[in-house]
C-alpha cells in the first residue's frame, strides 16, 4: 500500500475524552474513531490489526480441531429466560420489540443459542467431543463505556464451546483451549498471566482468566512472585489466622459494657473511627445485600472489602447486589450508615472470619445517628455463619505458599470456564452414551476479547513516541520512508525495494508522501511499525539504506542490494 | 477434516418451512440451521462458504485499492434524522433504548455513518479518491422474512462506498467497483446479469443491479435475448406508442355520453370489466398514494400496473406508499374500490400514457358502489400530468431496439449507486479542492448481499440429488470416500490420498465414517463437494481409485500414485 493512497489520519493531540494510553495512541495513530461513547469504527490501519489477530486465534483454534461457526446476534428471549440468565443479566442484555411486537434480545455471549443448536443436532456420544467456536460482534449495554476498546458496548468476541460425554472429555477439551490460548497470546505479543477465576454469571466449577497487567485495566489480580500463584482478587482464599490475631488490637481484652453512643450523619468506617477515636479494624462493617428474593447481612471487619463473589457463590445465587435504601429500612428500622448485627432479627447474617478476633467493637445501632461500642462477638450478636466472605490485600499472605503477595491492576483479554451441565440440562443438549442412556453434555465455554488483544498490547509496548507492535499483529510489518521524493534515486529505490518486499511477501507500506523527514519519522513511530527502511541521499551514496527497528531504535546501514535478504533475518515468516 | 470430527447434520427430509430449493438444500445438507423466522445460524461447513466468498471479496475490492474498515453496528439516531432516512426506512430501522434512555438504531446499510467518518478525517483533494468497504452483518425488521436466507433479518453484506473530488472520479471509481463486482460474481460461478435499477433510499442517479434470473428470485427484470437490453421491470421505459394505439380495442370511436351505472361491492378491475362486460385495457384504474404530505391520483390502463418507482421518482417523493381508507374517503367522498378522474378536486392527478388512448372508458364514480361509463380523458376530466407511469409488461416493445422482451424472476446479489453529494452535503464530508474552495466529496456506494450469493448458486445449480458447488466456493473442494474403513487396504489408502490432497493444499474432507456406501454417496451428493474419490476394494485390485465429478457425473479410474497429479489436471491452484 502507498501511504499516499490509503486513509492513515495521524492526530498530534491525544484525543479529550481518552484517559489511557492505548485508546489515546489507537485514536492518534488512525487505528479507530470514536462514533459514541462505546463504539468505535476501525480505519484500515486498526482493520488489519484486528485481522492479524482473528487469523492467529483461527489458526490455533483449527489446530485443536474445534470448527468455527457463525450465529445470530439477534436471539429469541425465550432461550435466555429458560436459564434463567435474561433476568441474571438485567440491563446489560439490549432488548427490542420487532414491528410484529415480538421481543428480541442481543447477544452479549452465545451459551443459550450453541446449547439449542447441539441440543437439535447432536444424538450420541460417537458425535462428541466437539469444539466450535465463532468470531463476532457482540452487544452489551454497558452502564459506563471507557477506555476506548476496552470496554465498549459493542466489541469483536471469539467464543468457543465444547461438549463432551464425560467430565474426562471436558478436562481433555478445556486443556486443548487453555493450551490454544496461551500460544494465541504468546504469539500477540502480550505478556499475560492465567489466573484462577470466578465463574460468575457462566455457572460452572472451574474458571481462568487470562490477564495482561496494566495499569489501566479495571481488574485487581493476586500474584505471588515466589510461588507464581495468580488468582482474581475477588476470590483468592484469605486465611483465618494470621491478620486478625496478631494486629486486631484489640484481641484478648477485658468484654466491656455494650454502650449507644451518638453519631449524628457519621455513615462511613473512616469517620466513625475518627469520631469515636478507634481504628478501622476496630469497626464491624455491616452491609446488606439482596440475594435473589431474600435480603442478608455480610459482617466484615471494617479496614477490609467484602468479596461479593465469595459471598454470591457461598449463597449460590442468581442476582446479587446491594440492597436499595428502602431495603435497608424495612429489614434495620434505619437508614443506610447505621446497620450492625446487634438486635438484627429475621436477616440471615454472614460474617468473615476477619470479624472473629474483633473485641470491644463498634457497629451501626440500627438506628438513625447512632453507633454501638464494646460489641463483641458471640455476647452481643451471633454469628452462626462465619466463613472467607473478604478480598484479600496486599497484607495477606499468599492462599499457595503463605509468602508475601502483590495485588496487581490488569486487563482480562480471555477466560475459560467448566460449566458443566447447566446450560445442556435445561436446553436439552443431550446424547445417548454407549449404553443407550440419555444424559445431558458437559459443556465448557471460552472467551477472547479481539479488540482487547490490540489495547492490551498498547498498554503494555509503548513509549513517548507511539505504539511499538510485534510484527505478528502490526499494521504493516514493515514501511519504507522515502526521505525526499522528488530526488528520482530516492523515490526509485524506495519503489523498488517496497516492490521487492512485497514480492516476498513482507506487508509492507510505501511512504511516498511529500512531508519532511520529520513528520514521516513522527507517523513511523506513533504507529509503530515493527521496522523501517529509511531511504535517504546521504545513504544512497554509498549504496544503501538505513533499517531501523521500532522496538530497540537499532539502526544498520543495509547496501541496497541486500535488503530483502535483510528481512529474512530480522522477520520470521 | 475428518468426516467422524465434523459436525455436518444431514438431513433426508426438506425443512417444513422451506419453499425455495435453496433454502430446502442449504438446511438439508447441514450448511445452516433456523433460530427463528429471518436469522440463520450457519453451521460449519457453511461458515465455509461464508469465507471463501469473503474472500473472494476482499481479493478483488482490495485489487482495485478499496480499504476496509469495519463500522459499529449500533448508530446514533442522529446521524439518520440528518439524512431523513430515519423516517423514510420507517419500521425497518431497528430502535431501541439504551439503560440511559439514549435511542440508538442497528444499521441496515452505512452511507450515514462512513460519511460522518470521512466528513471527520478527509480534509483535501489530495485524499481523494478513496473508497472504503466492511464485511459485515447488517439488521432489518423485515415485515415478512421468508425464503432462508434470501431475505432474512439479519445477514451478512459487504458495503462499500466511493469519495470522489468531480464527477469524472466518481465515474472512474463506479467503474472500478462495478468490474470487481462481475469478477466477484464470475469467481463465485453465478449466472449473473447486470440491470439498469432504480436508486431508491439510496437516492442519486445511476443505479445498476446485480441479478442472478432463478425462479425463486423475488424481483422481476425485463431482458432483450436480441439487444441485451436488461433493466429492473419497475424503471424499464414504456413506449408512448405501440400497444394503447394499435391494442385498445375502443380507440377513434365516437365519445358516447358519460354515464353512471350501479356497481354494488364491485371494486376490482376484473370484476368491474366482468360486470359491465368491457375488457380490463376498457378501465381507467384510479390509484391514490401518499406522498410525502400530499395526497395524489395516478391513473392507468386497467390491464396495467402502476410503477410505484416511477411515479415516486417523477414526484422526488421521499415517502411515497398507498393512501389508506381514511385518505381516499377524504379525498373521493367514496370509500375503497370506487375512486376516479372525473370531478376530483384539490388531488394532483398523475396519468400514465396508456390512458391517452383510451374512450368511451370506465372509472369509479367516487361514489360507493358506483363507477362511470363512457369516460373519455379531455373531456371529462383533465389530465394534465401525462408521462410513464406504468411497469413493463411482456407484450411491450425493448425500450432500446424494440424487439420482443422476457420478463425473468431474478435474485438480487448486488447493488451500484451514484450517489452524488446527498450525504456528503448534508452530514459535512467536505475538502478542499485545487482551488481551496470547500466542496461535499461525490459518493457512490456498492452493495453485495453475501449470503444470497451463496443462495442464488444453489438455486442456479442443483439437481435431484443435492447442490453442485463450483470448487471456487464449495465447502471443501474434494471429499475422499472411504467406501469400507474396515478394510485395512481401504483405509489405509484414503488416509494416504487425504494426507497428500491436503499436503498439495487442497481443501479437502474424508468421509472416514463407518457408514453404508450408499449413505456416504448421498451425502456428498447432497453437500455437492466438487469432486469425490471413492476408494474402494474393486479399484484398488488395481491400484487405482474412481475420481467422480459432482456437475458432470463424469467418473474416471485413476491410479492411486497419479492422484495428486491428476488434481492438478482438474482443479486450477
Amino acid at each position: 500500500m502507498k501511504w499516499t493512497s490509503a486513509l492513515i489520519p495521524t492526530l498530534k493531540e491525544d484525543p479529550q475524552d481518552a484517559e489511557v494510553i492505548s485508546h489515546k495512541l489507537m485514536v492518534r495513530a488512525g487505528l479507530i474513531r470514536k462514533l459514541f461513547s462505546g463504539a468505535y469504527s476501525y480505519l484500515p490501519l486498526g482493520k488489519k490489526v484486528l485481522d492479524k489477530i482473528e487469523t492467529i486465534i483461527r489458526e490455533e483454534m483449527d489446530a485443536k480441531g474445534s470448527q468455527e461457526v457463525l450465529l445470530p446476534a439477534m436471539h429469541p428471549p425465550e432461550l435466555w429466560k429458560t436459564t434463567g440468565r435474561y433476568e441474571v443479566l438485567g440491563g446489560v442484555l439490549i432488548k427490542f420489540k420487532d414491528r410484529h411486537g415480538k421481543e428480541l434480545v442481543l447477544g452479549p455471549t452465545h451459551e443459550e443459542v450453541i446449547t439449542d443448536l447441539v441440543a437439535g443436532n447432536v444424538r450420541s456420544y460417537k458425535e462428541l467431543p466437539l469444539i466450535l467456536y465463532q468470531i463476532q460482534t457482540k452487544f452489551r449495554d454497558e452502564p459506563r463505556p471507557r477506555f476506548g476498546v476496552m470496554r465498549s458496548c459493542e466489541f469483536i468476541m471469539k467464543d468457543a464451546y465444547s461438549f463432551d460425554a464425560d467430565e474426562a472429555g471436558l478436562d481433555a477439551s478445556y486443556k486443548k483451549m487453555f493450551d490454544a490460548y496461551c500460544r494465541i497470546f504468546e504469539r500477540c505479543g502480550l505478556p499475560y498471566l492465567a489466573v484462577e477465576a470466578d465463574t460468575g454469571i457462566m455457572g460452572g466449577k472451574t474458571s481462568h482468566e487470562f490477564m495482561v497487567p496494566c495499569e489501566a485495566g479495571e481488574d485487581e489480580i493476586v500474584v505471588c512472585p515466589k510461588c507464581k500463584f495468580a488468582s482474581s482478587k475477588e476470590i483468592a482464599k484469605c486465611g483465618e489466622v494470621g491478620n486478625q490475631v496478631t494486629r486486631s488490637p484489640s484481641h484478648q481484652v477485658e468484654q466491656l459494657p455494650l454502650k449507644e453512643v451518638a453519631t449524628p450523619g457519621v455513615t462511613t468506617v473512616e469517620k466513625v473511627a475518627e469520631l469515636l477515636k478507634v481504628k478501622p479494624s476496630d469497626l464491624i462493617k455491616t452491609l446488606l445485600y439482596k440475594a435473589d428474593d431474600a435480603v442478608v447481612a455480610v459482617l466484615v471487619r471494617g479496614d477490609y472489602d467484602i468479596s461479593e463473589t465469595k459471598v454470591k457463590n457461598h449463597l449460590k445465587a442468581a442476582i446479587f447486589e446491594l440492597a436499595d435504601e428502602k431495603a435497608i429500612h424495612k429489614a434495620t428500622g434505619a437508614p443506610v450508615g447505621f446497620s450492625g448485627p446487634v438486635g438484627l432479627k429475621g436477616v440471615r447474617i454472614l460474617a468473615d472470619n476477619s470479624v472473629k478476633g474483633i473485641s470491644n467493637g463498634v457497629t451501626g445501632a440500627n438506628k438513625k445517628d447512632a453507633h454501638l461500642v464494646n460489641v463483641n462477638p458471640g455476647r452481643d450478636f451471633d454469628a452462626k455463619e462465619y466463613g472467607d466472605f473478604r478480598v484479600i490485600t496486599a497484607d495477606d499472605p499468599c492462599p499457595s505458599c503463605g509468602g508475601a503477595v502483590e495485588l496487581r491492576h490488569s486487563l482480562e483479554i480471555g477466560h475459560t470456564f467448566k460449566l458443566g451441565t447447566k446450560y445442556s440440562s435445561v436446553l436439552g443438549a443431550k446424547f445417548l452414551d454407549k449404553d443407550g442412556k440419555e444424559r445431558p453434555a458437559i459443556m465448557g465455554c471460552y472467551g477472547i476479547g479481539v479488540n482487547r488483544i490490540a489495547a492490551g498490547l498498547i498498554e503494555t509496548s509503548s513509549d513517548k513516541d507511539g505504539i511499538i507492535w510485534p510484527a505478528s499483529i502490526a499494521p504493516y510489518e514493515v514501511v519504507v520512508i522515502a526521505l525526499n521524493v522528488d530526488n528520482e534515486q530516492v523515490k526509485k529505490t524506495s519503489e523498488e525495494i517496497y516492490t521487492q518486499l512485497a514480492a516476498a511477501r513482507y506487508d509492507v507500506i510505501y511512504d511516498d508522501r511529500k512531508e519532511s523527514a520529520g513528520k514521516k519519522f513522527k507517523d513511523s513511530d506513533l504507529i509503530g511499525f515493527p521496522v523501517q527502511v529509511i531511504v535517504g541521499e546521504r545513504n544512497l551514496k554509498n549504496g544503501a539504506v538505513e533499517v531501523k527497528l521500532r522496538k530497540t531504535g537499532e539502526r544498520k546501514e543495509v547496501p541496497v542490494k541486500d535488503v530483502t535478504a535483510y528481512f529474512a533475518s530480522i522477520l520470521k515468516k
